[in-house]
């Protein structure tokens, strides 16, 4: 059982946009057990979409269009489709009366392109949209194969917005599709591992993974982490969960301490639980990173019961103004030195009274370190200090690559240093 | 002269990873005057690959392959681009060499596999990659068309990473491109504006920009602001350059303030670029945004010069201590409330001792606020003030949203309440 995904609109043909809604639909259709075998992206043009639709019925179980389904001539989709399956359109009433309503509702006049959504394609289930004014269409049907005997197909129209094909899809198609496929339970699970290659994750798990062919596993490496993720489908869900459960307890038990979220957590989730099961506070004092390490930690929810803030010390002023850190230190050192690092965090933890603080200086780039003792030091070089009150560690890292990359290095080692020291 | 691009590989019918690379093949061959009629993503499956480059090099006068070029089974491009030509493949002495070559620079013996690499399709021109192993290769054929006439074709494949697959498109397949077109200069430019409407900004602009039919526009929009993208081709530069300028200062003028960029910089650069031009310095106290402002500004290089840092103060103590803002405002007015946004942007602006002082408070949720004064104020309500030491602008936003996009949105209203300040 194979699907293609066809996404409609002109905007997707030029370089600044991306069809997006087949990654969602991918996902739902892999839950029932189906593989998306291709996927084709056509402008607003009739006789492309038309033989695009054709290709795609002709090759494919389930055909998925998104998009198109708006009042302007440039929504094409309806016809195409009916085109490409020799059917006729026919404006359903109830939807009339319906979008009549809709915009009586908003005091406002229907124009008469709306019109156009209320064009069904002969056959077709009517797929109520309850966040927009393009209706789903859903055809079962059979049609010839090469040889000449039938072939079921399943066709469904869906509108392009996120917000409206989403709900649309997951409420009316899934229960559909659900139907004509054997029952089939789904477990997915995500393992998270940060600063350890990837080549050395696939080598010492994948004597383990491949052993349990029917769970499909998935190794993804990208912004300073690697991603495990597991999914396996089984007749029951209990199955299916014994097995990924049994999977990863090996493969966390191969990696240790590298595997920081066992259920898709993020590391900066990771680190704020740790900190509150321990009734620890946190504060930090960044220069390279910016305010990076802040935001990430703000960004999840409820950060505030841990994460008190701190400061973003470009300066050396800065540093000394709210870390208190002594200006001799730059002088004999360097801003980005172990001895900085050491005493902004030091100089944080004292001034925000946390448990924990948290010292960052390092050289982001691209221009290398200013006149003095920084003056030769190599852009990427970072130094990250831990302040508990009794031991302060500090750490030096050399990261290669750009800006950006430096930026989020750094605070995937400074999130990781509390992690294992919590450990 | 229209062109598909065919994306193979497995992983992008997946629901985690996405083809990329075809953004930015479009923008390059649009600069030729060709359109992007069809892209198809394929998997690694040989004769799913061979019906869809059949179907594309039938319908498309240029096809690009991206991917599929490695040394492993799964790499069958080369087998399936010639299966559809109807030609036969060769192994190249040449690449052998040089292949052997490049692995005993390493000193490594090749793997057998990798003389998959040096498989030519029969005709092909040798696209040497100079970041990686496998090679390009461009073919310009003609075909019999449904009625019998020959049309020519141009079908080049690619290597899938984009740091292979960029630098070879754009030294040895543009020329080769460029060639056989006729020839055209083409000029972009782009206006960005913040904190308007899109609607808006396409009804004030769309009666100007739909009178340059030879210039093509494109509205965007997203994070927090709206773009304008203006592109003409011309036969020479200075024509297609004469167009764009007079319609953007015709756009310019109708806009006025709220673009903030006319060559396209970003917000924070243009808002640096204001304050290194008054010789002016910045810090910033924030509270909801939780380091995200201070992260924006920093991540333009060489932003210290301007932009000092400031502090997270994401409790009321920190609030205190490192913006000085009097206890006793959190009581009598709470923590999300004008009083403490002054406050912030005035102790910062004392105690970072620089020129201007932002400060930043409200509710990012999804919780709302804490008790106290606080208790009933909605999330998404946010206060900004900016300090210039003479007097303090304090202002009120209530910024509908999640989380991410009230402090979004609420850094986007700081850096433009400053741009604004120093018109």
């Amino acid at each position: 059982m194979i699907a293609e995904i066809i996404a409609a609109g002109s905007e997707m043909l030029t370089p600044y946009r991306q069809d997006t809604n087949s990654l969602y639909l991918t996902a739902q259709l892999n839950t029932l057990g189906v593989e998306v075998a291709f996927k084709t992206i056509v402008g607003d043009n009739r006789a492309h979409l038309t033989q695009a639709a054709r290709i795609a019925i002709d090759r494919a179980d389930i055909v998925l269009f998104s998009g198109g389904l708006g009042p302007t001539e440039d929504d094409l989709t309806r016809e195409a489709v009916a085109d490409a399956l020799g059917r006729t359109l026919r404006r359903d009433n109830e939807l009339i009366a319906s979008l009549h309503k809709r915009f009586a509702a908003r005091r406002m006049t229907m124009p008469p392109n709306n019109l156009r959504q209320t064009e069904i394609i002969d056959g077709a289930t009517i797929l109520e949209n309850a966040n927009g004014s393009a209706p789903g269409q859903y055809i079962d049907t059979t049609v010839p194969g090469p040889d000449g005997t039938p072939h079921r197909k399943i066709v469904i129209l869906l509108p392009g917005p996120p917000k409206e094909l989403k709900p649309l899809f997951d409420d009316l198609c899934m229960p559909l599709l659900a139907r004509m496929l054997p029952p089939r339970h789904l477990t997915r699970r995500v393992l998270r591992m940060a600063l350890i290659p990837e080549s050395q994750v696939d080598a010492r798990t994948s004597p383990i993974y491949k052993t349990y062919p029917d769970v499909e596993t998935t190794i993804l490496a990208g912004n300073a982490e690697i991603q495990l993720h597991f999914a396996c489908a089984k007749p029951t869900l209990e199955e299916a969960q014994a097995r990924v459960d049994e999977l990863t307890g090996k493969i966390e038990q191969e990696m240790g301490d590298a595997v920081f979220s066992a259920h898709g957590e993020s590391l900066e989730e990771i680190v704020l639980l740790h900190l509150g099961m321990r009734h620890l506070s946190l504060a930090v004092a960044e220069s390279c990173t910016g305010g990076l390490f802040a935001e990430r930690l703000t960004s999840v929810p409820n950060s505030s019961s841990t994460f008190s803030g701190g400061a973003v010390v470009y300066t050396e002023e800065l540093k000394t103004t709210f870390a208190g850190v002594p200006p001799e230190l730059f002088k004999t050192h360097g801003a980005v030195s172990p001895e900085v690092a050491r005493a902004l965090a030091e100089g944080i933890r004292a001034n925000a009274h946390t448990s924990l603080g948290i010292g960052i200086t390092g050289l982001a780039g691209p221009a290398g370190g200013t006149p003095g003792p920084d003056e030769l030091k190599p852009v990427g070089l970072v130094y990250i200090a831990l302040a508990d009150g009794v031991d302060t560690q500090v750490k030096e890292f050399y990261i290669p690559g750009d800006r950006d990359r430096v930026r989020l290095w750094a605070t995937q080692n400074a999130l990781e240093l509390i992690r294992q020291s919590l450990l």
